[in-house]
């Protein structure tokens, strides 16, 4: 029998990433063992009882004793006084590190307080669904989607690379580059997506001339996409834009200057703007399908699903 | 045997929505003959393979000749030189109808040419996908979906009667209101989430910091759902814009105000703010599922999908 990659996995966290990760590291058999530490004792009980993890504490700095690999799966504001209170307990030689969304916040935060002989490495798997906690895991949440490394300059070559080995055999795809740029492709990519989708759907709840109930009936038109990602959680989202602020305010103001263009052709009837912005559009969609991170059927495929409500089952709706 | 509910149904444009009519025809044996013009022999010749029709031509005016249902599926701008064109050939007593995502528009462009002893009623079935052309019709397009009427004061009850019924007969739900609120309805579940969609894809294709390489790769944090919106039919989306100017750029100037705010709490680093805000924007979600109107698999349960590229075949991957 082949060796597992770690003898004990710490799961500081155990939501939606870190029970993901769980069932994919069983998957494999990386681990040896793992054990979690989560801030409540229900969420520990039911990590147990789901066999995400091996035992459980709500104590941090116990939960890391002994353990060659440590991964924080909090929201990016809370990495920085983690490590502070589990460095004393962190085992020589072992690899620390993160899935925050947010890179170099998380880099300044944590790298002064992590001990010498420990590597730490910034990670964020770009992976997700808008379901929160340890019961929303699952094995597949990494295969084929990117997971990127940050690791500072100097850091152990030898521990990046075992690292990224980690990652790969978690079913995902792995890239290296520096905390600051990945903040700045997710602040495009991830951090505005969410914050328009927030904010749109704020936007409805607040008409007077429409009500909620007409939202939500006629949400198929393309507003329910919206929802899904503003149903995200509340408390990892705000930490991203607490922590991301200068690359999601630099892309704001791109954003609504676009937006101001857009409506300015809405005002007077450019119908040729109107045409030709919208279908530049497409062929970014295009190369998306086209490098496998979605699905090409259309609407999502909605319609395959089997636990959707009855009225609603054979409907692929959308987009009018 | 029972009669069929229309001796003729002629299609005047057979794209996503005209296609999916037909399907749903055929499903319930709705009609004896289904008729379709379209603007290129190309699109006649598919729809003919493809038994949308059982006959067409490229000249509306000879398609309508004796049909009992008329149905207008073509951008809204189109509607009112279309019926202008068809208006001497309408049969006494047929039901003239379109699918458009604007209504108050339409209404006020095909009224004034109706001639006497034809029903003409707006409808708009709030179904589709971002896919367009004849082949992306399927029969199960408009179930459990909403279609809006927007008859005006004064029209035949018994037409809007059987309208109703041709329509729970395709498997949607029926509601009917003034054009206007519809417009204004439309405004903010459909037409502003794909003007935002638009354009945030625009924003990102013109990012000199940031590759497009970059933004497909990593689009998983949330940007593909946009993508996916963004690549709707153009000329469609154009003409929505022409057409629900006002009540769009209403919705515009409320989103941009809410944004504002949002842009501030983030500028000031208010958390509880952005919290508050952000938790706010799940009710509305529950609600969207509650009503049937969207799955409840995580990301839409993208990973059951079997025609997803072999290295994200498994991938659910979301939201991060």
């Amino acid at each position: 029998m082949t060796q597992p990659m770690f003898e004990r996995i710490a799961l500081i966290g155990i939501g939606l990433i870190g029970s993901s990760i769980s069932h994919a590291v069983r998957r494999k058999g990386l681990a040896q063992t793992i054990v979690g530490s989560a801030r409540t004792k229900a969420t520990i009980e039911t990590a147990l009882k789901l066999r995400l993890i091996d035992g459980g504490c709500v104590k941090a700095a116990d939960a890391v004793k002994g353990a060659d690999l440590v991964i924080l799966g909090v929201p990016v504001g809370a990495c920085g006084p983690i490590v502070e209170e589990i460095a004393p307990n962190l085992r020589q030689g072992a690899i620390l590190t993160d899935v925050g969304s947010v890179k170099a916040a998380v880099v300044r935060d944590v790298a002064p307080h992590v001990p010498k002989g420990v590597h730490f490495i910034a990670a964020h798997p770009i992976a997700g669904t808008e379901k929160s906690g340890p019961e929303s895991g699952f094995a597949e949440l990494f295969d084929g989607r990117w997971t990127v490394l940050t690791p500072e300059p100097g850091t152990d070559k030898a521990a990046v690379e075992k690292l990224k080995a980690f990652w790969m055999a978690l079913g995902a795809k792995v890239e290296i580059m520096g905390a600051e740029h990945h903040d700045l492709v997710l602040a495009i990519t991830s951090h505005l997506p969410h914050l328009i989708a927030y904010n749109i759907v704020n936007t409805a709840e607040h008409l007077q001339q429409v009500t909620n109930t007409e939202v939500i009936k006629f949400s198929a038109g393309g507003f329910r996409d919206f929802t899904r990602i503003a149903a995200s959680d509340p408390t990892m989202w705000r930490d991203v834009f607490l922590n991301n602020k200068e690359a999601v305010l630099e892309m704001l103001g791109r954003f609504s200057e676009d937006l101001t263009e857009l409506q300015r052709a809405i005002r007077f009837g450019d119908g040729d703007k109107l045409f030709r912005l919208f279908a530049e559009a497409r062929s970014i969609r295009r190369g998306i399908i086209q490098a496998g991170q979605d699905t090409t059927a259309p609407d999502f495929g909605r319609g395959t699903q089997t636990d959707v409500p009855t009225d609603a089952k054979k409907g692929k709706a959308e987009t009018r």
